[in-house]
């Protein structure tokens, strides 16, 4: 079956096109308390503080958490504020909005920071945000808002936090390992990311990088079993096992995934190919006639959101089947106010894909009869 | 790699030994939203319902929820219970308790009621206990007690529960699938089991079987986002789709693994296969001279518990690592105050497999210089 009608190319967040390799590395069932499985995973945890640019000796810890990239971002905000927390939510879209449902129904205490949905956090704005209420312990933002595809800047971000002496969450999920980050230069506490993004695995676990002793601080805090982030860190460094059933054929992929990232060049030159996947979709877009949502200061080279075309002959789901029939897979807006679709950079993509996409929607608008721009 | 050193086979209650078409289903990338994989999920929600014996014209929905087993024990424990709810949880073993900690962690009221780990839950108990506490709204029991292979009757449980008007909670982890059983007979409102388990799937999500009724009556209870059970269920009637990034190939492998028990003849063929593994490893071990911790009239036949020779020679971690040479995977005990190890007759596993695992401890023991019995 996968033989016969080859996988259509994703161009999408996540779950992404992955290589064969990846894939092949789940052709194995171990037991979840297998030594070679419990050294797979020791491995992948160092590998991950490596791409982070930080180390166990540095003070930090990588703690996978069954379940999608909102499990692990749950995982953080349910186990690591104490009753008497206030946490400052930044949110520029949704996954900022996400965060915040999370908070609340935690019954947290949350204040909140926002920009519109085009533009980044200010970190002059967070600054000031904290000096005026002396009472907040705690600041969350998304690097990349895969909403609109806006890069935050969770370098100046993470200074004012720190000035102010708290807590600084980061919402990494489509951004850790295709965008270069040092986690100890941004000040970041507790950062989540998921297996399927940026270092090309397959979907099945999230990730948490955790500052040793912020996590240390967090012990008995949690508000679920599941969820339990200290707990999930103790039990692997006890044992090296998970406390429930790991994904195990998932954590294959990902070692394998983090050798390609590792053969490419680490995440210096993963961005660049992502970069260079960006500039060519972009150029190739505007010579078409589409308009970007986000001004290029701003856009990250993650995901790049256009905006529907004007003419009322567009009609996004037969656009988007279209591209479908045609083997491309992008994938739908999720702005409030603007009507958008948005196009992936990330995956087993270069920019001989990239190409091949814009022929798809130079043959797909003409086939429509749709006038761009 | 996978083709060079065959696998170990994995006798634990898993992850288990898949065959290689259900691992191979993984070699591909489908996009969460796309047409082909939404309906490979509607779909095996629908198949897990016909597992049960039940349907949705019967009133019944399956819900895979993201994560482990524990994640869809938690899902259903903090997204059912309204404020007032007391819990009556039936223990006899580490995975009841696994729900008491849970329930407790939500902060519900709880109640307990108890059995030696080797012996089953009597449902004349829980009917007395029912009785003498009106207040009681809910009851949870795990149906298959991995953690010595006690089997508790559902059944009549589930009669006592429905005969007090109690919504009917059962942790079906590892028995649904292999051992027959009736939903809507056993008066079951919500079961959890998962898929590395009897359906013979990978690890990475589980599933709930939930009577409609029981499930509608939960809207905007749940306290998570992640594992909120009513608005996972909402989500996949409206869209089709995950609310969250789904383990999407954990899914396609899961799909190719209900077409395996469909073609090994459902419920029925594959319990008896089971059973027959059960049999001829307990005929083989009991002739060695080792002596099962539950009594046979309560012994499932998924995973079979026997107490370590007295023979000060045996050594655990040696005869596990010595039989882990030979490619053969066993499991530690759980129990509380018996020293005992486990073997699970679960997986793609025969009658010949564990014949081979026989002559495998046959040897390990002999070399170890073990007397049994």
């Amino acid at each position: 079956m996968s033989e016969s009608a080859p996988d259509k190319l994703l161009f999408t967040p996540g779950p992404l096109t992955t290589s064969r390799a990846v894939k092949e590395a789940m052709l194995r069932d171990l037991g979840s308390r297998d030594a070679e499985f419990i050294e797979i995973v020791r491995a992948i945890r160092e590998r991950l503080l490596a791409v982070g640019g930080v180390s166990k000796a540095d003070g930090y810890e990588a703690i996978p958490m069954q379940g999608s990239g909102t499990f692990g971002i749950e995982a953080v905000i349910t186990s690591v504020l104490p009753d008497d927390a206030k946490l400052l939510i930044l949110i520029n879209g949704a996954y900022g909005r996400r965060i915040r449902a999370i908070a609340q129904t935690q019954g947290a205490i949350v204040e909140v920071l926002t920009a519109p949905e085009d533009r980044p956090i200010d970190a002059e704005d967070v600054r000031r945000a904290l000096a005026a209420d002396r009472d907040l312990t705690h600041v969350a933002v998304v690097h990349c808002e895969t909403t609109s595809g806006v890069m935050n800047p969770i370098e100046a971000i993470g200074a004012a936090v720190k000035e102010a002496g708290c807590v600084y969450i980061v919402d990494a999920m489509s951004s850790f390992g295709g965008v270069p980050l040092n986690v100890w230069n941004a000040g970041v506490d507790f950062l989540v990311s998921s297996s399927n993004k940026c270092i090309e695995g397959v979907p099945g676990f999230s990730f948490v990088i955790a500052r040793r002793d912020a996590l240390e601080a967090t012990e008995n805090e949690a508000l679920s079993v599941s969820l339990d982030l200290f707990a999930q860190w103790e039990g692997l460094e006890k044992s090296g096992q998970f406390r429930f059933t790991p994904p195990t054929h998932a954590l294959l992929a990902f070692d394998q995934a983090l050798k390609e990232l590792e053969e490419e060049g680490g995440v210096e030159a993963r961005s660049a190919r992502y970069r260079r996947n960006h500039d060519v979709l972009l150029a190739g877009m505007r010579e078409m006639g589409f308009r970007e949502y986000v001004p290029a200061e701003y856009q990250s080279w993650i995901i790049t959101t256009f905006q529907y075309p004007d003419d009322p002959a567009f009609d996004f789901n037969a656009f988007y089947e279209k591209l479908s029939e045609r083997g491309m897979v992008i994938y739908p807006g999720k702005l409030t106010e603007v009507d958008c679709f948005r196009i992936g950079n990330i995956g087993r993509l270069d920019e001989s894909h990239m190409r091949a996409l814009l022929d798809a929607i130079r043959a797909v608008i003409d086939e429509m009869g749709v006038k761009v721009g």
